[in-house]
């Protein structure tokens, strides 16, 4: 019996069993792993960290791609930084109403890796004609990118270590804000408040973008594979407020969903207190 | 370095790092140990299933105690089945509208233990003279216990293997509901929805209480020490919605709290569509 083991903190760690270790690769980037299970399916792991599992990879996907979508249903050109799995992606592809995805992975191996082992997360990558697949760097793709060109930008990183730190920085918090148009939104994967090192950068990060958009609030969704199984999302905007009118009129599209709903939308927005506590905290730093 | 290891699965085991291990005990019914490490403080362990952390035991005790308690704001008499660490009565003696707290826990090791080692969670349990300490069968005294006597009932249990197993039974169910009155409420720790095990009592509990009170609702915590970190409590009652025009008043009370707010209260019955559907086919079934 083999596992493979997570460390969440000096004092935590959390073991899943693989029955078949499918894939490996030292990437210029980051190690890559493929295993499987009989509970999870197959999961991807980088840099000895897990990042989805077959089981429970629509809650992060769907509540990354649909919170922004249902607060403007005017969305048409979004830019995905990072996502390599392509789910963030799978999920915008079901809007008709959005007529380009820029999407920007910095790691080749992680997109060709879940294209082989993970097509019904990965697929819309190669299948929907308003995919942009770029291979290259977010950080100077939005350094570079065109003033007020996107509705929404979707960053969907790994931790900030490795290629994910600058992902995490001010210059690119701001490039963000240029290339996104006036109703622009941000949406980041944002850690958790509850292990030590994921607090640091959440605080980080909220601290950073606090400076730059005039609004930001932060959304939480029950993830069990990833540390605390209580994940954050950061919801940065130049004038839409994630609690609007317009929420209710998603249910229109009459998409299938397994995790998001509009009231559980709502819900995602209120957070424990000592958690608001967190955030207040770095908002004032 | 010592290691103490919970299985959530036969897939997934999750480990936690020790420097202490203060306590170990094989009562009649069950082995406590108590350890600590940095992160946690002390935590408190029954048959290798990690109960509460200092570090988190807020978020659960707020949770069962503060939204029945919003609900009504003329809840009385409450009484409280196992809850042998005291967090629960702890949480019910801040309402000076309580004029009784009955508690009745079958395994006085685990609260001598937790009076021992974690008075900040128990002490009330000797320092309120509204509580009532019956160490004594849960079971047994809802079969005898007066009927329409108390206002709300909180089952704080174990799993239900070993001496919490009767705490999920149709009896036990039918028993609460008598001995509520009108207005009465049950609330009970149900699990969660993503491992196997958790899912099958989860849905057995849910079935079995369906059939006996009007009101059935379920509602979510964020709980990274308990598997997935995305657990259940089932809200039962004979009259009272847990969604009523009485929630906001609960503010009047200026208790600090640091998980529980009444908005969070509201968002934590908004549920994921796939648990949703799976409280929907317990109740069908």
């Amino acid at each position: 019996m083999s596992w493979f083991t997570e460390k969440y903190d000096e004092n935590v760690k959390i073991s899943y069993k693989f029955d078949n270790h499918l894939f490996h690769k030292k990437s210029p980037f980051q190690i890559i792993d493929v295993y499987e299970n009989n509970l999870f399916g197959k999961y991807l792991v980088i840099d000895d960290i897990l990042m989805i599992t077959e089981k429970d990879e629509f809650i992060y996907h769907e509540m990354i791609t649909h919170v922004p979508m249902s607060c403007n249903p005017n969305i048409k050109n979004v830019l995905v930084i990072g996502a390599g799995d392509g789910g963030t992606v799978r999920e915008l592809c079901r809007y008709k109403s959005i007529e380009s995805i820029t999407m920007v992975e910095i790691d080749k191996d992680v997109v060709d890796a879940c294209l082989e082992f993970f097509p019904q997360v990965s697929s819309s990558l190669k299948t929907d004609s308003r995919v942009n697949l770029i291979i290259g760097d977010g950080i100077e793709f939005v350094k570079n990118a065109k003033t007020n060109s996107y509705d929404l930008i979707i960053v969907d990183s790994t931790d900030p270590i490795g290629p994910g730190e600058g992902l995490f920085s001010v210059n690119f918090y701001e490039n963000c804000y240029n290339i996104l148009n006036e109703n622009g939104i941000l949406v980041n994967q944002s850690e958790s408040a509850y292990y030590p090192f994921n607090i640091r950068e959440l605080k980080r990060s909220c601290s950073k973008i606090h400076k730059i958009f005039p609004i930001l609030n932060y959304y939480q969704a029950f993830i069990p594979s990833y540390p605390s199984g209580h994940w954050l999302f950061g919801f940065a905007s130049k004038s839409i407020m994630p609690l609007n009118e317009n929420i209710n009129e998603w249910n229109k599209n009459n998409f299938k969903t397994k995790y998001y709903n509009t009231d559980l939308h709502r819900g995602s927005f209120y957070l424990p207190n000592y958690v608001k506590d967190i955030l207040k905290e770095s908002k004032n730093s």
